[in-house]
C-alpha cells in the first residue's frame, strides 16, 4: 500500500475526506469533508488568514459571488483562454483531453502545441479510439467554465467562477474607497471555485470543485520594489527551479530571495516577498523544508494574464512534486481590460512632487446633433457622456465606429474632441497585481499526508497542535463505577470553556487511544479509579504516549496555556510511570 | 429616507455590502461583502457554530460540493417541486412570476392556487402585459435550481445544491459510521446554496446565490420528543403565530415553548428545544426581544418534505415581520427517498430491550435463470443481488416489472421470495430529521439594522462587541512631533497579538472617531502629547464616547480581558475627564 493509498484509506475511514456521491455510484471531481476534515479545512483556512491578510499591513478579506455575468469573463479573457483541447470518437462519442490522449497513444509530450499540429499528429499517426478503435473527430478547444442561465430567460448567460481573483478586480474602484486610497491594498478571498475538467484526477489533485484562497496585492509598479516587509525575510532560503533551468534539464538551486531577486530570477521584490511567506505558512501547516521548492512556469505554461508564474510545490508520495499554490505578477491585465470593457475608470491617481503640464484630452457632446437625435433622452446622454474619460471614447468610436451611452448609440457626429495644455498635480494610472493564491484542498491532503505516521503497527496522526480538528478526547476508563459521570462532567465543562473536545465511552480505552490517535487529537484526559479518590485525572500525549496527572479544578487553565503555545506537555502536572496502551 | 435605505447607505459607503457587478451594469440577486461585511458575516457564521454546533453534543460539521449530479434532486423531490409559476408576455417575450403578476394586476392573493387555476383567471380577466400590452401565454412551472453540465458529455447535467441539506443526507451512511452509530446525530453545514429567482428582492432577502447554515438533526422519531437538553429551556417565552391564527386572523400568542409542547402547537421537543436555542442566537446578535417571533407555515406554504415548518421571524424597517430562520420536521422523507433511489440501505439498527420474533422477507437468487440469462455475470448478479433488501426489491418489481442489478434487468423469474420467522436483537428504521435552518445574508441585515443608531446626528453602528469586525482602532492625534512613530507601534503589537486592528491617520481626530462609529469599532486608542511624557493612552468607548487612559505596558492585557467580556470598559484604566469628540 503506497503512502497516498494509506492517507485516503485513513481519510475516508477516520472522517477526513471521501469522494462525494458515493450512494450515486460517484462523480468524479467532487470531494466531500467529513467530521473532521472540514474542521481541520477550516483551521487551515483560518492559518492562511493569519498569514496572509491579519499579519499583512492595509490586507483586506471580501466575498464576491460564484456565478458571474458573462461580461466579467469576457473582459478578464476566460471565454476566450481558459479551454483545454478536447478529441470525441466519432463512434462511440467519448471524449479526451486531447493532448493527454495524443501523450499516451504516441509517447511524446504536446504540451504548447497548437490546435492545428494536435490535429496533424491524429491524423499522420492515424490515432483511433482507445476505448473502441472508432475514428476521431476534430480536436476543439473546450471552455472549463460551467455554464448556466441567470433567471428566466434564456438569453442571460453566466458562469461559475474559475478563480475568486475576478471579484476583487470588478470590486476594486469602491474597495479602494472604502478602504481610502492607500496602496499596496491587499484584497483577499476564501471561496469555492468551480473548473469543469474533462478528466478530473484521484484525491485532491485535480478538482471540479474546490476551495480557492487568493490575494490580489494591488500596487504602483513604480512601487513594485518597494517593500519594507520583505527586509525581514529577505535572507529566507530557498529550493528555486527557474525556468531557464527546466529547459537546461538542470536541478534546482538553493538560493536566498535576496540573491534571487539581484540575480533577476524573480521578477520584483513584492514577488519575492510573498514566497517567503508562503514557504513559512507551507512549514506550518507540518511541511518539512526540504519538501518544499520553488518552480517557475514555463512560458506557454503560464496563464494568458501573467508576466511571470512561480508555483509552490510540495513533495508527495506517487505524485511527486506537486503545486498547491502560485504566485503570478499578472501587471495591469485585469484591471485595463475591465477599465476598457465597462467604460469605467478603476485609474489611481497619484500626486505628483511638482505640478507637470501635460496635454490632455477632452470631450465635448456636440448639442447640436444629439438634441434632435435623441429628443427627450438627450439630457441624460449628454450627463452620462460627460462622466466618461475621453481617450477611451475616442478610441471606441475609431475600433467600432460608435459607442453606447444611456442606451443609445453615438457617432463621431456627436462628439468632439480637443486637446488641452494643464497644469496637473499628478497622474492617473492603472495599478499592478501580484497574486499569492492557494487550493486549500491541496492544503488538506499534504497537510494529512506530512502528518501521518506510524509507530509499533499503529497509525499517529501527527497534525500540528493548532490545526487538530479535534483538541482534546475525554474517556472513562470503563463505563461503570461512576467513572461516566465525571468524564462527562469534565466534558461539557470543557465544551463550555470553547474547546473543540469529543466524549469517548466506546470499547476499550487502548482502542479509544488509538483512535484519538489516528484522528490527531493531541491530549486524551482519562478519568480512572484514582480520580474518585483524589481528583486527579490523566492527560496523554498524543506523540509520546506519556501520560501526566492533573488535578481536575486546574485542568482549564493548564490546558489553556497548553493551546495558547505556553507550555509544553511535560510541564503540565505530574508524570505517571505507567501507560495504559 | 427610511431606516432600510439608511443602513444600506452605510453598509456601501463603508464596506459592508452592496450590489455585485456594479461596473458592469449589475445583476439582481447577487451581493458582494466588502473589508467589513465579510468580517461580520464570518463573525456571525463562527456565532452559530457555537450555538448549532460546538455547544451541541454529537454535532458535527461537513463540507459537501454544490454541484450535485441529476440524481440526487430527482431523490430529493427538487426537480419535481422546486418550482415556481411563471408566465411570459407572447409579444415582448418578459417574464414574470405568474402569482405576482396576478397579485398585482387583480388585487387578491392566488397563494397556494394550482396552475390551472392561474390560467382560468389570465383568461377571464384577459390580463396583458404590464410592459407592453401584449397577450400573455400559459402559467407554466419553472424550476429554480441552476443548471449545468458536469464534464465534456452534454448529458451529465448538474444542478447548483437549493439547499445544503442533501448533502448531508446523501452521506448520511458513512457519517453516521464515523460517528460511531449514535442517535442523535446533529450534521451541519455551512456554505454557499444557489436559487434562480424569478425576481430577487432588493437588498439581501431573496438572492440568487446565499449562503445557508443548516444542522440535520438525525434521530429515532421514537425519541423525538426525548431531549434531555431542553429541560434547561422549556421556561423561554416565545411569541408564537400559529397555522390557526393565521386563518382565524388572529395575532400571536406568547407562551413559554413546554406550554406551546403541552398545547400540541408544536410538534415535538426536539423541534421545541431549537426554537429556543434560535431565540438565544438571534438575541445574541443584538436583536430585542420584542422584534423576534415564531411564525408556522401554512399547509401550502410548507415544502414537500415537511410536517411542521415553524419560521424565524424578525422585525425589519420596511420590510415588516421577515423570515431569517425556518425549523422544519422533514420526517423520514429525504433519507426514504435516497434509499429507494439509490437502493442503499441507510438504516439504523436499534437493539430491543428483549428478542422479538418477526416474519421476514428473504430473497433467494434463482440460479436456475440468472445463470442461462447473464452467463458471465451471473455470479456478480447473484453478489450484488443478495445485498439488497429483500422488501425494496419486491416493491420495484410489483411496480416497474423489473429491477436493475449490477446493469442488467432482473425479472421475477431472476428471484424468489420467502417468508420467514426470526427472532431478532432489534430491528432497522428510517431515522427522521429535524432540520434549523438559517440564511446568513439576512442575518447580516439583521444585526446592521437593529446594531444602527443615531447620536448628535452621527451615526453609531452600535455592533455587538463579540461580532465587530474591527475590534480597535488606533490613531496618533495629529501626523507628526512622532505620534505616528508611537502609534504605529502599538497597532503592530496589536496586530500580533492578533487582535482585528487598523491604524487610522488620516483627517480630524473627530472625523476619524465618526468613521470608526460608523464602521461599529468597539474601541479607539489614541495617541496624543500626553503619551510622549507618561506613555500612556486614552481609550475610546464607542457606545458612550467616554475615554479613559492606560499605561501602553498594560495595553496587550486590558484588551483581552475586555474582548473576553471579563472587564467591562469602565473597568480599563482611569477616567479622563475631556473627549475629544
Amino acid at each position: 500500500m503506497t503512502l497516498y493509498d494509506k492517507v485516503m484509506e485513513l481519510s475516508k475511514r477516520r472522517g477526513f475526506l471521501w469522494p462525494s456521491f458515493e450512494i450515486y455510484g460517484g462523480t468524479s471531481g467532487f470531494v466531500t469533508y467529513g467530521p473532521y476534515g472540514a474542521i481541520l479545512k477550516l483551521n487551515i483556512e483560518n492559518m492562511w488568514r493569519d498569514f496572509f491578510i491579519y499579519k499583512q499591513e492595509n490586507f483586506i478579506e471580501i466575498e464576491t459571488p460564484i456565478i458571474m455575468p458573462s461580461a466579467v469573463f469576457e473582459a478578464s479573457g476566460h471565454l476566450e483562454h481558459f479551454t483545454d483541447p478536447i478529441i470525441a470518437c466519432l463512434k462511440c462519442e467519448k471524449r479526451y483531453r486531447a493532448d493527454h490522449l495524443i501523450e499516451e497513444l504516441v509517447g511524446v509530450s504536446v504540451e504548447g502545441l497548437a490546435i492545428s499540429e494536435m490535429n496533424k499528429i491524429v491524423k499522420e499517426k492515424d490515432l483511433k479510439c482507445p476505448d473502441c478503435k472508432g475514428d476521431l473527430g476534430e480536436v476543439e478547444l473546450f471552455n472549463l467554465m460551467f455554464k448556466t442561465n441567470i433567471g428566466a430567460y434564456k438569453g442571460d448567460v453566466g458562469y461559475a467562477r474559475p478563480e475568486a481573483a475576478q471579484g476583487m478586480f470588478v470590486e476594486f474602484k469602491r474597495i479602494f474607497n472604502i478602504m481610502r486610497e492607500k496602496l499596496p491594498l491587499g484584497i483577499a478571498q476564501i471561496g469555492k471555485t468551480m473548473r469543469n475538467e474533462i478528466s478530473p484526477r484521484k484525491g485532491v489533485t485535480r478538482l471540479r470543485e474546490f476551495t480557492i484562497m487568493e490575494v490580489e496585492v494591488i500596487l504602483d509598479p513604480e512601487e513594485i520594489n518597494n517593500c519594507p516587509a520583505f527586509e525581514k525575510y529577505k535572507d529566507t532560503d530557498i529550493m528555486l527551479l527557474t525556468a531557464s533551468l527546466q529547459q537546461k534539464g538542470e536541478p534546482p538551486v538553493n538560493i536566498t530571495v535576496e540573491r534571487a531577486l539581484e540575480e533577476r530570477l524573480i521578477d520584483n521584490k513584492w514577488l519575492a516577498y510573498f514566497l517567503t511567506v508562503s514557504k513559512n505558512f507551507v512549514k506550518s501547516l507540518g511541511v518539512a523544508d526540504d519538501k518544499i521548492r520553488f518552480r517557475e512556469q514555463l512560458p506557454h505554461e503560464k496563464a494568458h494574464y501573467s508576466k511571470q508564474t512561480i508555483d509552490l510545490q510540495v513533495y508527495l508520495d506517487g505524485q511527486g512534486w506537486t503545486e498547491i499554490a502560485g504566485h503570478a505578477y499578472r501587471t495591469d491585465w485585469d484591471l485595463s481590460r475591465h477599465i476598457k470593457y465597462s467604460g469605467v475608470d478603476m485609474r489611481v491617481f497619484k500626486k505628483a512632487d511638482t505640478p507637470l503640464t501635460v496635454r490632455k484630452l477632452v470631450l465635448k457632446p456636440s448639442k447640436a446633433t444629439i438634441g434632435p437625435d435623441f429628443q427627450k433622452d438627450a439630457a441624460r446622454v449628454i450627463e452620462e457622456l460627460n462622466k466618461l474619460d475621453a481617450a477611451e471614447v475616442k478610441r471606441q468610436l475609431t475600433t467600432q465606429g460608435f459607442i453606447e451611452v444611456a442606451g443609445k448609440k453615438l457617432t463621431s457626429k456627436h462628439i468632439e474632441f480637443e486637446e488641452r495644455e494643464e497644469v496637473v498635480k499628478g497622474k492617473k494610472f492603472i495599478p499592478h497585481v501580484i497574486e499569492p493564491s492557494y487550493g486549500a484542498d491541496r492544503l488538506v491532503y499534504t497537510t494529512l499526508e506530512h502528518a501521518y505516521s506510524e509507530k509499533e503497527g499503529r497509525i499517529i496522526l501527527k497534525l500540528p497542535v493548532k490545526l487538530a480538528p479535534i483538541q482534546i478526547m475525554v474517556y472513562p476508563l470503563v463505563e461503570r463505577d461512576g467513572l461516566p459521570d465525571v468524564a462527562t462532567q469534565i466534558y461539557r465543562e470543557l465544551l463550555g470553556e470553547g474547546f473543540r473536545v469529543e466524549y469517548d465511552v466506546s470499547g476499550s480505552i487502548g482502542r479509544r487511544y488509538a483512535r484519538a490517535d489516528e484522528i490527531g487529537v493531541p491530549l486524551g484526559i482519562t478519568v480512572d479509579y484514582q480520580t474518585l479518590e483524589d481528583k486527579t485525572v490523566t492527560v496523554r500525549d498524543r506523540d509520546t504516549w506519556r501520560q501526566r496527572r492533573v488535578f481536575i479544578s486546574e485542568l482549564v487553565n493548564i490546558l489553556k496555556q497548553f493551546f495558547e503555545g505556553r507550555i509544553y506537555f511535560n510541564q503540565i502536572g505530574s508524570p505517571v510511570d505507567t501507560n495504559l496502551e
